[in-house]
């Protein structure tokens, strides 16, 4: 993996101390794992006074890390057009503030979607007037991924949106998984040629037209864990489904009961581990965003925050402007 | 299950013999399987002379088993325009013709979803002018299970048609798990009133106005497993991608190798084994259609034609239809 090969260089993370369903719990062994695993990366972290007084009783290294108080929290039922004007003063906005100002390099959040992508867009800009779009690493073996886009950040996609997905993922696939000519996919019902709805259909047809990519037909999605493609490009309302389909049976293999569930821990492929793949880059965007996963576990939001310090540190965001604006 | 009450009364299934990605291979022992679960039932077999020479080596009760020669297949990329008028002479033709004539109660099919929304459509009709949809049944626990539609009749859908899709699952929940007032719920990214796409909007809009129904909401795909809804409505687009991205998650926890296999098969909730519930019922058309996995084994195809003659004994199609008049 390309991604990993920078390092040493000091990079600052921002990070939304709000939001996600298990609260503040696990801010602070998250923040411990980064130290840990970063020695280079400085974490800002945003939130409320009780996780303040949370952090100070942790062994968190204040040297490495500065917490800056906000008072507001934006809620889960917040109206779109209000989180610019009204939530100024809330952790996640102000952990946005930090990367649009230069003073993170990357900020890693766990509250809503619609939020995030909200205050990434009009706070950092877009890239080359692309649709932003989540872009997950999917496991498909030990050690090798490929991208799947988009998992939610647009409720409603058309054709279009779905090309500006497969430009972003080639991109990231360019930098994020090293592989000079990522091969592209469109997920759909079937890899026949004419299957699928319209909007597939639509997207094959101007994919086709795009010299500058590999695309190389339709993938199904009890392929998405297979590598049959390098980037997988979906709307938001088909990839978070399809994603947590996966995740809901990922669950089931793992809650298992009594004797069994021995058997189902000796017997899982590990690579598999959901929390491994937690942390969604919103790409499209002029900075490095990371949504971790609304209900992560202790594990998951640390490897999102991870996520975060490796794309401050390989600079993804502007090495993927550079390498968009090269095609254009 | 009501749906596993009546026994003992005589049907006979139409089966089509070709189709599938296994071929013929898997009829043989599926048929078997059939007359062994079911003495009750007669089969008519629909195929070539090759899989006739097949199944004449195998040990098939032939006073409870017809087969019928059919000349011709409906090729994978058969426009679906065609399939009327120049494959009157296939197998999955002459099968659903069997059930038009009544000469069977029900007919299975591992063949191509369109031609056999097609044929169904055309020669057994519609039912009060409802949109058919493919409906399986999802396990969510021991012996407990959902019902999920549209999982891939139709490619492109409107909120109109999923509220048909929600009238049709209402009514065979009644029938099939036997539940008085079956829990009604839309797959969406998100449980929030107001998330999603507008398909799903305009969808939770029509259904909120339906009295008859028990509407409950959103429901995600991780919980699709898990029983939070009787009837899980979804457009057949993200219904197939939910139910592939479940089995391809599953299929890398069976594929595990060495050891591992051994603690994997112990480990597994044999509950959630996928061809449990191979065998997805067309709903919303004038008799009994059932359709298997395009790969299915040899135990999802057995799965799919004891679905198809439990339908039949249980006169399915033309309970459905009495409780969808009444409402009307």
């Amino acid at each position: 993996m390309g991604i990993l090969r920078q390092r040493g260089k000091e990079v600052t993370v921002a990070v939304d101390g709000s939001g996600g369903d298990n609260g503040m719990k696990h801010v602070c062994s998250a923040v411990n794992f980064a130290q840990t695993m970063y020695p280079e990366a400085k974490l800002l972290v945003f939130g409320s006074s009780v996780l303040h007084d949370e952090m100070k009783g942790s062994r968190i290294d204040w040297k490495r890390c500065e917490f800056i108080q906000t008072p507001q929290v934006i809620p889960q039922d917040a109206a779109l057009g209000d989180v610019l004007e009204r939530y100024s003063r809330s952790s996640m906005y102000q952990a946005m503030l930090a990367v649009k100002e230069g003073e993170a390099q990357a900020m890693v959040s766990a509250g809503g979607t619609g939020p995030l992508v909200v205050l990434a867009r009009h706070l950092l800009g877009t890239v080359e007037n692309l649709r932003p779009a989540l872009c997950a690493r999917m496991p498909c073996g030990p050690g090798r991924y490929s991208l799947m886009l988009d998992l939610g950040a647009n409720a409603q996609s058309n054709a279009q949106d779905l090309c500006d997905f497969a430009r972003l993922g080639d991109a990231a696939a360019r930098i994020y998984l090293g592989t000079d000519s990522p091969r592209v996919a469109v997920l759909n019902v079937g890899t026949e040629q004419f299957k699928g709805s319209r909007l597939v259909q639509e997207v094959r047809e101007l994919l086709e037209q795009r010299q500058e990519l590999n695309f190389i037909g339709f993938v199904e999605a009890d392929r998405i864990f297979c590598g049959d493609a390098d980037v997988i490009v979906t709307d938001g309302f088909s990839g978070n489904i399809a994603l947590k389909s996966a995740e809901g049976v990922y669950r089931i293999f793992s809650s298992v009961g009594g004797l069994k569930r021995f058997f189902a821990k000796m017997g899982r492929p590990e690579w598999l581990l959901p929390w491994q793949y937690n942390g969604s880059l919103l790409l499209g965007v002029r900075g490095n965003v990371v949504k971790s996963h609304g209900n992560a576990g202790r594990e998951a939001f640390a490897v999102a925050m991870v996520e975060a310090v490796k794309a401050a540190v390989n600079e993804l965001a502007s090495s993927m402007q550079d390498t968009l604006s090269l095609q254009h």
